[in-house]
């Protein structure tokens, strides 16, 4: 099969590799109908190491399936499915109560331990399918709108991280909600916040067509301005700071301005992956009785409750594609959205 | 009346000090009948800069209201009250949501912009008294028994901080806890968590008197071992890490080690105030979805719910006073409590 590489900062390539086999008995086998490119992927994009050998990259992914292991019970051979970045068993105390990127016998995609290799590929073999992947009943792939296609592929991350954003902040009916980060995921945190119930919604962002994607999801402001002047305009708007702060960037200023504009007793949820170890959690924290929330987002968790509306048209967390590419062009895909050119980059396999 | 200034690390002295009186007609004087010295008192026991004119201190207090201000509803001469080491005013959004910690017009003793002077006297003039002050009905401090004295006393800080721990952690039937640190306001989250449920609850302290008081306030399991030892002792004994940590220190290794035996998805509620700026936020916090909460106890919002079961001596918070001194001997309680040879001093008046 084509499969997506990189090779170290700004190198990444697509190649032959073995196609997928089945190893354990749990496993199933998908051909991959769509992938993409997530903002996370842009991190080992500007640092990785130089590696000869390269290393499978992508995380994102639906497909179907065609082939099952002999333990498999809940799928079968012609399944349209959707891939959550991370592997769960589906059992362990974690994945019962939500917490499937905590999986006690999973992990995730390009993963040596676990044998999985990357989503940006023509398949891949899904370890522990019964517990990870989500049947979607009633879709074809071939004959799918594909908008549709391109927000059930939101599902496999990051609309179901956004979700995780206003969901762990807990957001509800009436709250002030502040999203930081006009990325996909901060898009549909957005999106996710209003449909949770929050009655202002404000988006910090400094892309025009971006956060004018973010109106549409609901944000009810947007404020362009970063740094002291951000927060005092957030503070002016929410007279005092929002109640629910949603970081969706993962960069030490987004979440030093979170603390700055979190409503005493409020709450900063946080989904972009930390690019620092230390934060500030001293007395400018500690003083507002801040929580703090968030993590890895359990998107599995959420699959089938936000798989309704998007079937039925009520939402089209889909719109943040804004182009597609085939697998050969992959690379094209990674410099487009490192440019900024592209918000996020489908790929049609 | 005397009272007690702090004129730099080490040197705290009582002197004469001029009686409080009635500024705002909100205001209530109180003659003060129990006071004590607290763990974070001794911050500045260690630090304070010199100071040749001194500042007062203390702020955990019981007493007879003296006087009230013209526009005192709820309070009259003789009531016995317990003051909470935040004035607040009992009306503004905090407040009405139980953040009295962040009331917009409130503040602390010792406060120069508030006027207010320190607990650790002889009486002490409380603004906002209607929002601050909480009568105890039925008891008359100079017949009461010294037990429940005591306890009252604790509901004026340490108790309230305790209980903000395990509220804000969420402790639940079922959880299992962790309590860092075997001061009076660990060893008062441990009764917390207890009254909430906890199924299980390990104390981290290394102090026997102490974490014996603690096996008695509700405490099942005791580590003694700190740093790694601790924390591969607290994951053994949870397979896993516990689901609430509730930090009671305010040092940074207290921190990393609650980081270090939070289980996935956990809780880690602070009311120690935190001694540092930065702490370690990113992968392996983040990573497991930890949450973290807590900050300065509104200790006012707990009282009305606290007090019965001290007054019908359900619980016995105030067992943690483990000696009494007059106002003069209040530089010795400081000692005495750094030196740690007395847990907590209470100053009878």
């Amino acid at each position: 099969m084509r499969a997506t590489f990189i090779y170290g900062a700004g190198d990444v390539r697509v190649t032959d590799a073995p196609d997928p086999r089945i190893v354990e008995p749990s496993d199933a086998l998908v051909q991959i109908t769509h992938a993409c490119v997530c903002g996370s992927d842009l991190h080992p994009y500007h640092s990785a190491p130089h590696n000869p050998a390269g290393k499978s990259i992508g995380h994102e992914l639906i497909g179907v399936v065609t082939e099952v292991g002999a333990a498999v019970t809940t799928l079968a051979v012609g399944d349209f499915v959707i891939a959550p970045f991370a592997i769960s068993c589906g059992v362990c105390e974690f994945c019962r109560v939500g917490l499937q990127t905590s999986c006690v016998r999973g992990g995730f995609w390009n993963d040596d331990d676990l044998g999985t290799s990357g989503g940006q590929a023509q398949a891949a073999r899904v370890p522990l399918a019964d517990g990870t992947l989500v049947k979607v009943p009633g879709v074809d792939p071939a004959t799918a709108d594909s908008g549709l296609l391109a927000s059930l592929l939101t599902l496999s991350d990051v609309y179901g991280t956004g979700w995780h954003a206003a969901h762990r902040a807990g957001v509800t009916a009436g709250d002030t909600v502040a999203v930081i980060g006009d990325g996909a995921v901060g898009l549909l945190a957005v999106l996710s916040a209003k449909q949770l119930g929050a009655e202002r919604i404000i988006l910090m962002g400094r892309h025009r067509a971006r956060t004018d994607l973010g109106r549409e999801f609901g944000a009810t402001d947007v404020v362009a301005d970063r740094g002291d002047e951000g927060i005092n305009a957030v503070l002016e708007l929410t007279k005092g700071g929002a109640t629910k702060v949603l970081e969706a960037v993962g960069h030490l200023p987004a979440f030093q301005q979170a603390i700055g504009i979190v409503r005493p007793g409020g709450v900063i949820s946080r989904v972009g992956v930390p690019q620092y170890q230390d934060g500030p959690i001293g007395w400018s924290f500690f003083g507002k009785n801040t929580t703090l929330t968030g993590g890895p987002a359990p998107v599995r968790a959420y699959i089938e409750q936000l798989l309704p509306a998007v079937l039925d048209g009520t939402v089209h967390p889909g719109r943040v594609f804004d182009r597609t590419v085939g697998i050969e062009d992959t690379p094209q895909a990674y410099a487009a959205m490192d440019a900024r050119e592209a918000l996020k980059v489908m790929i049609k396999l």
